[in-house]
């Protein structure tokens, strides 16, 4: 059986990508990390647990991508740039199959972002996929979720909703031929961590949040820390390509509370317009503005018409949700 | 059941202790940390999984001092201050009495080093704590593995054995009357990380690393990194205090590989053995010249008469160990 460090050296050890902060990677007591003189250092951690966040089955080279694409969209939601990542890996068995897709899915995202992988720790135990990413910012430039200001718009990026309806098709909650489901899947498995469009929006949007438990939960967490309320048109959430053929009521459903699309909502100054979208422009994605910040607490959702909803749909809760 | 939420909020939210460094802590997509200009930043993470790190029953504030400790010692192995950690914690259930527990057992030895949760992630699953932590530490100044030198002192700090003795204990492969099994245990379950001497050890010492595995193999690896070999004289290895009360073929084997203590081993320039040993008068905790490295690779172990002695101990892996 491999040994622990044999399957470090393997799978995990790798030439650096030639970060200068990267000081010292790999196979100390720490990892040494040397931020641009006058940035600021953003600090994330997930956690991932097959049954929970991913199926016993899944594919390790999608896995291997989605666990640093939640990270790398923490990331994003704050402005920062990609440095590096340590790993944390607790595993059944060193299955090698299994780690040289898990790797190659891992390394190919982390080299697009530029990402360097410099350190962790390996274990036996059931699986479980620990990472905390590092990424730098300008001080006073973060897009905190404690930013938002009453008059605001609200914006999110790409669609919504496709990955929560991948999951309903997994669950034949929802009949998908095999296309749908693969194009729904992709966007479960495989996401798209919007850190260019979030670089683009430092200076530009004030409060921003990654959509990974639902767009209703998620801005309510910058509503709550930033002590205002929102107006949310509910038919301007632009669904996925693949929700859109679904009726209107999943269609609000799966836009407004499904999880895992890790788009980012943010907000602005309306003066900002021309500039959210020049941003948006740059960093490749749509964007869709879809309300607006107020100054009264709540989530208050409108149709087209503007005639008030009342939607109760809630947000994944990793202990009270089923 | 209490949520997600609520669970951060009531047992890891609390008032930073006022690290001017820690710019955002809990709360947001991101922590931000901002370092002290110049220094360079020390990051390690450890995973703890139930039934291989600790047993099912484990008392829950002991484990959240270990979780930390491990991490922490880390740290002063590199002889890094330490600054902040952040916490991953899948749950199988939020057991609240458990959860206090831990806060209580994490925070107290949080304080005890000012080192302050700034963020992490929770969820449901097999219990896993992963902390990653972050130290500070001037630009050339750390104790890196690869830099032990031909001629060095070897040294360890406080004494070895007990944390292998508690657990050969629990598991009845030696006979312990309770007092000697509680004193035992109190090395495995609540280990001192010796963050003060790692930092008086700064410009001192060459290479250290921490006892996590076994002497044998930890200082293996600063020998493989620094492209040498050492000399250690097993009869100068400090047994702990329960330890020394066992037949000397089991002293030598759980002082050269039992793993838990937590203790540095070191090299250090000849001409730095009184700089050393005012280091550890300073930070309270003794040390023992044990050997020396030398330019021949390979481990060779000598008796009190120097005699070379033939012991094969493997250390612990956590894929090829039982």
């Amino acid at each position: 059986m491999i040994s622990e460090f044999d399957l470090i050296a393997r799978y995990f050890t790798r030439a650096q990508p030639g970060h200068p902060q990267v000081v010292l990677g790999i196979g100390d007591d720490c990892a040494l990390l040397n931020p641009t003189p006058g940035m600021v250092l953003a600090i994330s951690s997930d956690m991932l647990v097959e049954g929970r966040h991913f199926l016993p089955d899944a594919d390790p080279k999608k896995l291997g991508h989605k666990s640093l694409a939640v990270n790398l969209s923490d990331l994003a939601a704050m402005g920062a740039r990609p440095l590096g990542f340590t790993l944390a890996l607790s595993l059944p068995q060193p299955d090698q199959t299994w780690l040289a897709g898990f790797a190659d899915g891992l390394f190919a995202l982390a080299d697009a972002h530029d990402c360097a992988l410099i350190g962790g720790d390996t274990t036996k135990g059931p699986l479980n996929i620990c990472i905390t990413i590092f990424g730098e910012i300008p001080p006073g430039q973060a897009l905190r979720r404690d930013a938002a200001l009453a008059g605001d718009d609200i914006w999110v990026s790409g669609t919504l909703g496709d990955a929560r309806l991948a999951l309903a098709g997994l669950r034949q909650e929802v009949a998908l031929d095999p296309a749908e489901q693969a194009a729904a899947a992709a966007r479960l498995d495989t996401p798209s961590p919007r850190v260019a469009l979030g670089l683009a929006l430092r200076g530009v949007a004030h409060a921003a949040i990654d959509i990974s438990d639902g767009l209703s939960g998620d801005l309510g967490h910058i509503l709550q820390r930033s002590g205002c309320g929102a107006l949310v048109k509910l038919d301007a959430l632009p669904p996925g390509p693949v929700l859109a053929r679904q009726p209107q009521a999943l269609q609000r459903e799966f836009a407004l509370s499904g999880g895992d699309d890790y788009e980012l909502c943010f907000t602005a100054a309306v003066t900002q317009r021309a500039a959210v979208l020049a941003a948006a422009q740059a960093a490749g994605i749509t964007v869709t503005r879809i309300g607006s910040i107020e100054p009264a607490a709540g989530l208050r959702l409108v149709d087209a018409s503007g005639a008030a909803l009342d939607l109760q749909f809630s947000s994944f809760d990793h202990f009270t949700s089923p």
